[in-house]
């Protein structure tokens, strides 16, 4: 049964409550929770909820239990308002629950949503946990987001929009497609997953008339990656390669920017998105949502993002192992 | 009834045959089609189904039956094998039926698939056919797409993205915001339209972290107009402003680019979408679809857009006619 570790995220949001309802599944992976005992306490009294949280090495997969690794919070969590002092603690649960998960104590990292600001203001650096967990792992990754309709990668993740096109370069595009097929196939158990590449430019450049990055970088890279028996369609328009009717050929899609992919994966079924971090030792899966502070402490935070990612990174976890005992490249 | 100019488009594509299925409906509306007659009797013919060409001024609404002003071809009309000899009459028969919009003879332009390089391989310089009637008429127009669920305007159209920000300046978004908050009002008649306006850059910015165009050149447009009384939201994050529950909020969307709007777009509805031309002093609704040659001459492809397209224009026209009679700017 896998072994996932559990971050809450930021302690004034929804994080906790979502927590607090995950723990009451009945569920085939063990759960262990990084963070503050009372204010998981506090979230389940709230919700009228069991709540035990055990010290149990690998976790808990017994409903209304978690195993617990604490990590005080600095200051008290008052649902709404977050509190700059409490960075350290949250921040700190993620690099402990991934060290984890690094050193193979657990199968994978479930996170909830952290708020970047008050990070920043608790004097931490922070871009984003993405970010975080590829520095310390010291792995390139690509952000994919998934929900039962499509799966989208993201060639580029925050950038501004006028310093898109210099970041789609062979090197990285590559890169980005090397993790992605291998996710596909080994965290997805797709034998010969298939990709849709978006253009960058309208009409995916139509011909050089929009645009020549199409004809300069994307498509020599999937000739080349082609050749190598990579199964790459595209360089595709981006309005009409999310048609329901095209969707189902692909395996994932792969756009060249955040806002070309994301409102259609949104759209499509907000609710159970998830966050998935490709390239990482371990499957990370996080909530395609943030710390919804104005719903926080209310009990009527809607948990399915959070219930995904957990199922999600359980699969994923379980597909990682079989591959890895098959696979030469393990 | 209004009274609308009909163009099929190319006629080696699937134009031809969906106007004879729109000529077969029981209508609203009276339509003189601009083409050649014997290309439309043949796709009559191939479908089976009755159709009556008549020079009527102002048009048919009888079921079966179209007026006509016979544009003839050059070449004979091959399904699926479009000729370069007949992008004369093709453009013709456009610049006949806008210029009948123009004279007052017809209420509203509807306008078939046409096929670019065919164009311009036969020595016309084309590059759409918005921007044709908007070079005829003298005006600045923009693009609208629309299905049941969302209307997406565009701040621009067919642009490398590398170009996106730059032309993105507080005149030119002005003059956008305009045209479209006149047409929701005068052509939808919607009294006082809300507008969502999206961010340039992933998450509308976030304060300037990723790029700084939503505070020097979105919001302090926004701003001047919101005093003149339009209601403008945002700028918003792309990839949440279409969420369902926060479209129903909305009359349109204003998208910054072409991938930024279009995928969600003909994801929620592709087959039932048109392209509206704003700011024309006639309402023109165009397909939202290509000429399908791989279809064309088969009888199987979907009229929906055309029909939409149709219905669109006619209702449009009745707007305006009674905007203009109630507005003292009209």
């Amino acid at each position: 049964m896998p072994r996932l570790a559990l971050v809450p995220g930021e302690p004034a949001g929804v994080g906790p409550e979502l927590c607090v309802r995950l723990a009451q599944r009945t569920r085939d992976y063990r759960l262990t929770v990084f963070g503050d005992a009372g204010v998981l306490h506090a979230a389940a009294a709230r919700l009228g909820l069991p709540l035990t949280l055990v010290d149990a090495r690998g976790g808990s997969a017994t409903p209304g239990e978690l195993a617990i690794v604490e990590i005080p919070n600095e200051a008290d969590a008052v649902p709404g308002a977050p509190d700059a002092r409490n960075a350290v603690a949250v921040i700190g649960a993620l690099e402990r629950a991934a060290h984890g998960c690094l050193a193979g104590d657990y199968d994978g990292l479930v996170t909830g949503p952290v708020h970047k600001a008050v990070i920043n203001e608790g004097g931490i650096a922070y871009t984003g946990t993405t970010e975080l967990l590829a520095a310390q792992a010291g792995c390139d990754v690509v952000m994919m987001l998934a929900n039962d309709i499509v799966r989208v990668a993201l060639a580029t993740t925050h950038l501004p929009l006028r310093e898109v096109a210099d970041a789609i370069t062979p090197a990285a595009l590559e890169r980005t497609l090397r993790i992605l097929h291998r996710a596909l196939h080994d965290d997805f158990r797709l034998p010969d997953p298939v990709i849709a590449v978006l253009g960058l430019n309208p009409h995916a450049g139509e011909a050089g008339h929009l645009g020549g990055e199409e004809i300069a970088v994307i498509e020599p890279t999937l000739a080349a990656l082609r050749h190598e028996g990579l199964q790459l369609q595209g360089p595709l328009p981006a309005d009409t390669a999310f048609l329901p009717g095209k969707l189902r050929g692909y395996d994932a899609v792969l756009a060249m920017y955040h806002d070309q992919g994301l409102p259609v994966l949104k759209y499509s079924g907000f609710e159970q998105a998830v966050n998935i971090t490709l390239g990482l030792p371990y499957p990370r899966v996080a909530v395609d949502h943030g710390t919804a502070l104005d719903l926080a402490g209310r009990g009527i935070a809607d948990p399915s993002s959070l219930f995904a990612a957990a199922d999600t990174c359980a699969r994923m976890a379980i597909a990682r192992k079989a591959a890895s005992a098959t696979d030469p490249h393990g």
